[in-house]
């Protein structure tokens, strides 16, 4: 039993608010023959919101479940992290907004609140050297003020996408008519041919690093026009501005708290039935059931749900192996690649020069950026996405070097303030060992319409959740409920 | 000791002629901590080409080495496989021919003869419906006739591939002047606006699934450049005729006895030093040394050479992390899709009717076959490659099934008596466990640029090899034998 950490209130608070004693915790064991054993109807692979909401409905529903997470913490991708001078921050997903029912429903039922994302004065762009500040409400709504040519070219071009991913079926697009046309090209491709002007070629580009932190060229344009489809619900098509837009759209609302708050506390809903520290290494059936291995402890169980990101659910060995088509899909759906960084400061101070803090920047390691102060403002926090081939850049950079070089950016965009910051945080998930990237799977021409179909096929008592099987908000905290919810369901109907 | 596998004799002969009595051999065992131990200089993983060249290498120079082998064979895609009247057909990679000169020598100093393909007689273009023989020693070389609008477009875009092929570093294909508008689209774009007339699309659509298994719009264009320049050695330039002739190309000439022999007999020299059914799990750092875990043995090592594919290597739990390089690299580099068909006859018919049995085909599941018969011709072979999309089609289709849609083209192609082979032989590359696809890892866009340089960069005494690898003649067993002769160089530096 010395290597089954069981979910105590302590190791429940994890990452968001770790107390000294919970370090305790954080060693990981080797595998061993001689841990724990645990039976139940299903185990589950992630305490991420997939894999906990999911065990929540077939606890729900009557089932005995265990979910073993790898880390010594919950909430997988939603991550909150302290700082030094007391407060959390948020080193991973943490902003929801419109349509994201699912995920707003389950905060709603723990009792997490939202809050408005800091919205109020200008967004700046930062093009060609140049700091331009502008109005969001204009009658462009938040569209940084390029060229006239380049911003009705930018127009014709999302109408366009917005028009294409009107076409897709969330739940097949692979099925859609044109589904090979636009699955054997990339977006570096289209946008070239469509954005012709290069300031819409520009804006584009940024918009795609934001949404994917990814560069065009690593995306199928059949796998973007499905991320726009996704991004809202049976009700409301998806549309490019719900996925960019602040208000109105994904960075609209924020969690009080912190967003990790909403696992943390679906998980102590689950009490012991979430055991931290315990990577799964192996998934053998035996019989009419599943023994599933993880360091430290055994769980034999009738159905297993695989709730972690497709590259991670590669390296768990399958006994007997998986068909082809699902081990294949895993080999090609890579993370892609992601960092965080959060200045603190004793205030928003950019609030004062009229400033939202966000940017939309041509240049320098961050090229967006968040007001991530919490909503009664007790200190300040910028945050800056570090994306795609910035990412990678600095992944063997040393956090100093990293450091140093986003508070450059930062000073560019705010001002001489933003160089002295009372902390600094640093979240890169590409070397995170149980993600090795984000925030989300992507996918290169030829995937969706050759794999596709293995994203949600159970593969005998084997059912696949997390974000990246969701038909909506897939790559968003959204996603991950509604896969739970589905996986649920699909597990109760066979078990 | 009773989980570690003794190469003994009778288990060297692994699949190639395999006797009953091997079959003992045959069953991996689970990890177990109470396995074997032993301490050498270098643990090397995967017992194919490579890590047996590699292995070699290293002894030579006086090193102690232990090789761990997942399966219970040697040779890792390569392979022979029994026939039920006896005899050896080539289930993997078979194929020798100009420039691949170091599995020419590894084989020659092994005493491991080759032979001629057989290559007497007419190709077959089967087309639209129509089934036509040709020349393969005309003016066109071994080109199909297809129409001369397509001919005079086929011969453009060959000769410009091979002009920018030209200008593709080998050792570093992302710093060509102009990688990155290479690496942004897929072959399939850049065919689309080169390949105008259909019926030479046609041709460079089955080069392209004959050569990588993939289809074009999987792979990256500049991945593509890179290959066609590996296609050769420092005194020639590769180019894509190498690629596809069997004359005067890799097809050329193939190796008596099987191909599985090179690596059957190379693993002889190393004794016990090779342990099969040794499937690794975990490389740990431990001071100045590594611990590598397999079922059934762990390994202490000065320095580890890790020698299988990538998508097979990013599989292996590493401690500490991989740098983030190195992982996502592994997650972007997906075995594509192939399986081997071999159908039996008393005689190798085809011949008499004044055919090669060369086929390129335009319909059915495969497009691309050989005549696979021992120099002997003792009887006849005639080998099939069921590639990409196919492949894939067929991926979850029971072994008859696959018999009954290949001996349908058989016959289509080479007339009835091609219906009733004495024996059928199938060989799934995308259902073998430590394979899951082939032959070899494939690029998609933005990946080489990205991530080419973590795939030879070591990452502290973990060194990597593998046909993938390989400067020259990536992807076939001559780069499997170049990157072990490399990697042992690369050790022997620091060790």
């Amino acid at each position: 039993m010395a290597r089954e950490r069981q979910l105590s209130r302590r190791s429940l608070l994890g990452g968001a608010a770790a107390t000294a004693g919970a370090a305790a915790l954080t060693a990981a064991g080797p595998a061993s023959a001689a841990g724990a054993h645990r039976q139940a109807d299903v185990a589950v692979v992630g305490a991420g919101l997939a894999g906990l909401t999911a065990a929540r409905d077939l606890v729900a529903a009557g089932k005995s479940v265990v979910v073993l997470e790898a880390r010594d913490r919950v909430g997988g991708r939603v991550l909150g992290l302290n700082l030094a001078g007391g407060g959390v921050t948020e080193g991973g997903g943490e902003f929801i907004g419109p349509t994201q029912d699912r995920i707003r429903a389950l905060a709603d039922s723990l009792g997490v609140q939202t809050f408005t994302t800091y919205n109020t004065g200008n967004n700046l762009l930062y093009k060609d050297g140049r700091r331009t500040p502008y109005a969001t409400d204009g009658i462009l709504g938040s569209v940084p003020p390029i060229d006239a040519a380049g911003l009705a070219n930018a127009a014709i071009v999302q109408a366009k996408l917005d028009d294409l991913a009107k076409q897709i079926p969330v739940d097949a697009p692979w099925t859609a008519a044109k589904a090979d046309e636009w699955d054997r090209q990339t977006f570096e491709t289209w946008l070239r041919a469509n954005a012709v002007i290069p300031s819409a070629k520009f804006l584009f580009d940024v918009a795609c690093t934001s949404i994917f932190s990814a560069e065009p060229r690593e995306l199928s344009f059949l796998f973007v026009l499905f991320y726009i489809a996704a991004a809202g619900n049976s009700a409301n098509p998806g549309t490019l501005e719900r996925l960019t837009e602040t208000a109105g759209g994904a960075q609209e609302l924020r969690f009080v708290g912190g967003s990790q708050l909403v696992p943390i506390k679906l998980a102590a809903t689950l009490g012991d039935r979430v055991v931290l520290g315990a990577p799964v290494r192996t998934i053998a059936r035996s019989g009419a059931s599943y023994v599933v291995t993880a360091d430290g402890i055994t769980v034999t169980a009738g159905k297993v749900v695989v709730a972690v990101p497709p590259p991670i659910a590669a390296r768990i060995t399958y006994d007997p192996l998986l068909p082809a088509a699902r081990d294949q899909l895993t080999q090609r759906l890579p993370m892609a690649s992601v960092g965080k960084a959060i200045a603190i400061y004793d205030t928003p101070f950019w609030r004062a020069d009229g400033l939202n803090g966000q940017v939309v920047s041509d240049t320098g390691v961050i090229s967006s950026t968040f007001d991530n102060s919490p909503p009664d403002a007790s200190f300040g926090a910028l945050m800056g996405f570090i994306e795609a081939d910035e990412a990678r850049k600095l992944d063997a950079a040393s956090e100093a070097e990293v450091r140093t070089a986003v508070l450059k950016d930062y000073t560019t965009y705010f001002g001489a303030k933003a160089a002295s910051p009372t902390s600094f945080v640093l979240q890169r998930w590409n070397n995170e060992a149980y993600t090795r990237g984000g925030p989300v799977s992507i996918a290169a021409p030829g995937v969706l319409t050759q794999y596709g179909p293995a994203l949600r096929e159970p593969v005998g008592g084997i059912h696949w959740a997390g974000t990246e099987t969701s038909t909506y908000w897939m790559g968003f905290m959204d996603g991950a409920v509604r896969s739970g919810e589905r996986v649920a369901k699909e597990v109760l109907a066979v078990l």
